[in-house]
């Protein structure tokens, strides 16, 4: 089956990391891994939860354009590593990345084939709720991350996909069905026409 | 729902007739409905199984460019009504067109926003099997049919799917899909970002 990277960003709150873990391996799909300069926490594993790197290390990456989008984060730098996304597909898999519009929209650039997916929630108020549930935040950041969620919707345009976040599930088969679809492209259907082609010779 | 204009096209004997019965109009699907000069034959009911018109009125048609498709077949003249379809678009519906590749490339000149799906059998020698057991055409019929199916090959790059009909449940499957994920598309979820902005308001 034809690879695939699939971008998955949206709103704190629009529930990207539930619908992200709902994607079934079984159905091939694989998170992508980051490269991070940050140290391992106890249990975290090299090649499974990050690639670790130092300093050094990870600016030679950026510097190789071996990154397909890195980012700073309390004094750490994070990537997304081409070789390891490009073999995965290589054997098949639907690569998905979680990460920020600023992110998804510098792989996009380097990474033409990948399929954005934005994921909102059902409405501002709908927002609010859930971020007030969660308990994590204070009222001021909940405030900022609304006005956040409404400053990036000019973005949606950029995105291959929009995605309703209204119940799981749904969103879950959404997102197959993108999948199912963008691997039904014929630019991504050259060894199927072929195939089809070289079958006048079994006559 | 979002709208949308679906063409289905593939060589005789890829099986898009027996797909196309399968789309479900409890799913949204209607099929579209031809302008014919031909003579309704018994049972035959206008603005159901087609809009039965006079030679002067199609090329009335015709000139007024109301029609997406026209094509000429055993001296009579067939043709996809614009308004038609435009109509059904605008009531959420997703009209399907089952139409050749001639049509289906007029269609989407004249209507860009038209889902293109080639459907094609396995291989060839599944095509010729099919051809065979059908038992409607002669030899001669059916060597031209597979001649023509290579022949069209290359005009899959410009359809926007392509789906191999090997399991009749698993196409019906994939082009349920590509309709999912083409109402997801950012260009026609228009209403859906204005009301998440709107959504503001109510708090």
């Amino acid at each position: 089956m034809q690879g695939l990277l699939v971008i998955i960003s949206g709103p704190s709150g629009s529930g990207k990391g539930t619908v992200v873990k709902r994607l079934s391996p079984e159905n091939g799909y694989a998170l992508s891994i980051s490269v991070t300069t940050r140290a391992p926490r106890e249990g975290e594993v090299h090649g499974r939860d990050y690639f670790f790197a130092t300093e050094d290390e990870f600016k030679n990456l950026r510097a190789e354009n071996a990154l397909l989008e890195h980012a700073a984060y309390v004094g750490n730098f994070y990537g997304t590593p081409r070789k390891y996304v490009e073999e995965q597909i290589e054997n098949g898999k639907i690569v998905v990345l979680e990460i920020d519009v600023h992110g998804a929209l510098q792989v996009k650039e380097k990474f033409p084939a990948a399929v954005l997916i934005f994921l909102i929630p059902p409405s501002l108020p709908e927002l609010s709720a859930r971020l007030n549930n969660r308990g994590t935040e204070d009222a001021v950041t909940i405030e900022a991350r609304l006005k956040r969620a409404l400053e990036e919707v000019p973005l949606i345009n950029r995105y291959n996909y929009l995605v309703v976040n209204d119940d799981i599930p749904d969103a879950v088969h959404k997102i197959d069905s993108i999948v199912t679809a963008e691997r039904l492209k014929p630019a991504r259907s050259a060894k199927i026409i072929q195939e089809f082609i070289d079958s006048q010779k079994e006559f």
